[in-house]
């Protein structure tokens, strides 16, 4: 009997630093989570080694890979595909490891559509937490200015909706404590553990 | 703008060791727990504190307590009353600090009645996780010890149901660090992350 694994989906705005907080995650020795491996069309570099730093598909075996539904997500970027497999995502599940994801938002609404149970974190700009600073001392900027911050304000805030968590982007070491604890308390909820054992009792 | 506090209540089966488990949590310097202090009907011991140990107070005074409906939760015990007074509990979640609660299974399911927005967490035996290896060699036990095992495990089990979280005490410390994710992972949860940014903008 192996439980299943955790698909954690890091995402958020961008420039918010989700990259550094990925590399964070996985440069800690104790790191527990499988970090998922994007396809693409692009090249490789130098030393990209495919399997590893990403798979390297030719656009046509991509794009039959988009009509047999076997991308978590994708999108064109500069004349070339980027996306994530589904299998190598489930097959880690399965597997009984967590899996993790560093993707833009809008993967992340495609990701959400095709696996709601996933644990979907929005990373914040430390900024959104400063608009009562920003908002109390307006009186300094320019009015074009404040209603410029407060459309983006809103627009993040918004973005926030399709996810379980915010993990604000103070500092990249809290952040990842943050991902960390979110990930160990999902491991404890009632309705997973209390399935476990069920099925445990049903093994008699 | 003052954000509420959690409400955390550690509960479980007697014996699985909550108060070990709580004594742990406050003898860390840097918890960020405020603990419930509970009334009881009982004479203070020599060194114990009204207000810090308990707050101490006559049979007549419980009794007022439990009509005007100022206890979360209370019990009788060998004569003397124990309870937990809900307007200290209120007051300092409203202060924006998180209240620790560490109660019998009874007590636990009088308050989710009350504050069903609570945090509730069980500690579980860690001879639960050993259930399957418990049923795979029942063939050196004796039939009634097994179905008297498997009477208490389903027991146990059947508690879980009030609980939103499940942590296995395998090792006090270990224990420990999950609640204190678990607490994290709720101060990250996006309805209360957004509600706040929500807030801010209702400023303007």
């Amino acid at each position: 009997m192996q439980e299943k694994g955790l698909l954690i989906v890091l995402s958020g705005p961008s420039g918010v630093g989700k990259g550094t907080v990925r590399k964070e995650i996985f440069s800690q020795p104790d790191t527990m989570f499988e970090y998922s491996v994007s396809a693409t069309t692009r090249l490789p570099r130098e030393g990209e080694v495919n399997g590893v730093d990403y798979f390297f598909k030719t656009r046509e075996e991509f794009e039959k890979m988009i009509q047999e539904d076997r991308l978590l997500e994708f999108a064109e970027y500069v004349g070339n595909y980027y996306g994530t497999p589904v299998d190598y995502v489930r097959e880690t599940l399965d597997a009984g490891k967590d899996v993790f994801l560093e993707i833009e938002v809008q993967g992340a609404s495609q990701v959400r559509k095709k696996f709601p149970e996933g644990l979907f974190i929005f990373l914040a700009p430390p900024s959104l937490s400063e608009l009562e600073n920003r908002i109390v001392t307006r009186g300094t900027e320019t009015e074009e200015i404040v209603k410029s911050r407060m459309k983006a304000a809103r627009e993040e805030i918004e973005m926030m909706k399709l996810y379980d968590y915010v993990v604000e982007n103070d500092q990249v070491e809290l952040a990842c404590e943050r991902i960390n604890s979110i990930v160990v308390a999902e491991h404890c909820r009632r309705e997973r553990v209390q399935y476990r054992y069920k099925k445990m009792l049903e093994v008699d």
